[in-house]
């Protein structure tokens, strides 16, 4: 295949471009100042300032207070991780609170790590969403009994972009007294995130998934709250996670997040009128279909189903037009899968199968949409035409 | 203090400079090639071969056969805590072998995750070592018992230099039938890593200690042995390590790798060259001590005792002169505590305050290393001049 001359990234739920502005900042700390800032001379001593301030856009951009910790982990699987092995070996694994409860729909960073407590006696219960993508607050009422310990859900969904009702569910897990955790990846840079309104005890966060760089994130630990490590060691974030700091990618991702922060506005306005132009086209197409009420969505995620077009096929055919889309998390896509959040809203097996997922970013352009649209109607028309199942 | 105008750095067993080469080589994939390498799309598959190229310049670094593994990793204290965690879910829970091997002078990573072990009913022996910083395979052969599940051992320790008979202890590992893990942080790209010549199991390295980046490590895993996941998740590195993969600190390890590689000779000759000078002529000063015999050590490594002069007060004047040393490893600096390896070779309490590290790097250079000589004479007249024990 030839090279396309155009490239329109709209995969941006999977991975995200480095801000410039971000790259710019950190690049000063790999062959310049590269010291280790635990270290007491010149060479550490002389990065302290940087690494405060980016830690301050970290804890505006999550409005924490300065008493929270926030502790930087090399990304969210290792925060998703950490929260739920932390408790297991807190509180789990002596058996008098023995369960945890979360949804169908995490991210797999949460649903493996299940899949392994469950094997050491952990009690699991995963929520299911309904066909409109939304979790029930009710059901989560319902499941929460004296053994829980823990409560796991996602801010926004990977797949749909549906946000889930997480102040609702923060205020249930506060009069319960049980311990709630979400995994704010696909939240942060999206739409405003405030730990203190949803009053969580654990927030994840990925940088790379709000333009920082990929391998580094974050951890938000409300005051006072004990987690055992995920890291023992050199005693690194006052013992929390130990390990020689990131120094440049601290800055980059600082960075990124007051990035971010000033341009929530921008993501709510403009992002969003991208993505609603697109999404109007494509739904202007006979049987295609959007999953999730657009008004509980992030402003930047379009999750269509295409009849009779796999969604591998569908991919393929855009590719050939430079523009790089996919069929759901990224992890799982060299798999061929259905797509699982489909498969969770109950959609038949056939249309799961033709889930596109589009992901903008505030660095795409009007144009990129005015030439994916065109590019889609095109595709939709040539693989409908030798599909079998249309 | 006014800055000073000199900056000469030797304490690059703390942490070291990206290697320039490498960090022009991962440029790229910060703003222009961001992908995700497990997409399916060109930005996915556009890094491919850079990743695969990468990967190469580890195995061959390390010596690893195609069917062994390497593991992205966030650092070698995450590649530590696998280990030991992991053979603890594998093993080391059941009961029926419940006993780790390491040593007194093992870095926190390792003895932190120990003592977390120990909490939960594994037993460990921690080795001691000799005066000379030497460890007795007598004393490793001993204590292997039916119960032995693992021992682990680094192959040269961090503050003395001083490398351990890793080739004799592999030998006796495999013929007792006990896993065998070496921390290689401080040997890579200092001395010849070749992993089947001491028959390891796991072996952990971390990139900023041979010139990559902060924040990248890896973990060598024999063929065929298995070891449960620290991070579960997205299935990354075929569902042992999950989290998406830091493609431009994985380009820049890989390189570092290269370079350390390629450059293991001038470390053998130059940096020895300019390291015994330093030494030399320290030890012409009265009533100094450099701890190992030099043939034992690493070629870039003096740990150095000064009589009457605290290595606090020692690390602040050669501060002023623009040169950074340390008093141990950096993890452990803000406490000013007794260096734990004079401590561990029966120093008394006096002499292990006295502890400083100096440690070199290809990039020092003979006018830095003249200039250092010169700073120690000076601070030593000075500080021995206001000294109360000397
Ligand atoms: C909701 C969610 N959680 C966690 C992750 C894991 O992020 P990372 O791969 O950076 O660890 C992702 C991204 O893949 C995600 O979308
Ligand atoms: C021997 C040894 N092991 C492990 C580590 C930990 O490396 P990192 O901080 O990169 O995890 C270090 C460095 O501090 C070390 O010297």
């Amino acid at each position: 295949m030839a090279k396309p001359n155009k490239r329109v990234y709209l995969d941006n739920n999977a991975t995200t471009m480095l801000d410039p502005k971000a790259k710019e900042l950190m690049d000063l700390y790999f062959c310049e100042k590269y010291g280790n800032p635990n270290s007491l001379h010149l060479f550490g001593t002389e990065i302290h300032s940087i690494i405060r301030e980016s830690f301050n856009h970290l804890y505006e951009g999550i409005n924490a207070r300065d008493e929270d910790d926030i502790i930087i982990t090399s990304c969210a699987t290792e925060s998703n991780n950490w929260v739920l092995k932390g408790v297991y070996f807190d509180i789990l694994r002596f058996g008098e609170k023995n369960h945890i409860i979360t949804t169908e729909v995490e991210h797999p960073a949460i649903l493996s790590t299940c899949k392994f407590l469950e094997d050491l006696g952990v009690e699991v219960t995963y929520l299911p969403i309904g066909e409109n993508g939304v979790l029930q607050v009710e059901a989560l009422k319902s499941a929460i009994t004296e053994k829980t310990a823990l409560v796991s859900i996602m801010w926004a969904n990977n797949e749909t972009g549906i946000i889930f009702p997480l102040e609702e569910i923060g205020a249930i897990c506060k009069q319960r007294g049980v311990l709630f955790h979400t995994d704010a990846v696909q939240a942060i840079g999206k739409i405003p995130v405030d730990v203190q309104k949803i009053q969580a005890d654990f927030l994840s966060f990925s940088a790379h998934k709000f333009h920082g760089p990929k391998g580094i994130g974050g951890l938000y630990i409300r005051k006072g709250v004990e987690l055992t490590p995920l890291f023992h060691g050199g005693e690194h974030m006052s013992g929390r996670r130990s390990g020689t700091l990131n120094v440049p990618y601290i800055v980059a991702m600082g960075e990124a997040m007051r990035q971010a922060t000033l341009h929530l506005d921008f993501e709510r306005n403009n992002v969003r009128r991208l993505r609603d132009k697109l999404e109007d086209e494509l739904l202007k197409i006979e049987d295609v279909f959007v999953v999730g009420d657009r008004s509980l969505r992030v402003p930047n995620t379009i999750l269509v189903s295409i009849r009779g077009v796999e969604g591998e096929a569908m991919l393929w055919d855009l590719n050939k037009y430079g523009i790089a889309c996919s069929t759901g998390s990224a992890c799982a896509s060299e798999d061929l899968e259905a797509n699982p959040v489909m498969t969770a809203i109950g959609a038949d097996k056939e249309l799961a199968h033709t889930a596109v997922r589009i992901s903008l970013s505030r660095f795409n352009t009007e144009e990129e949409i005015d030439y994916t649209i065109d590019a889609f109607k095109k595709a939709i028309k040539r693989l409908r035409a030798i599909s079998s199942s249309y």
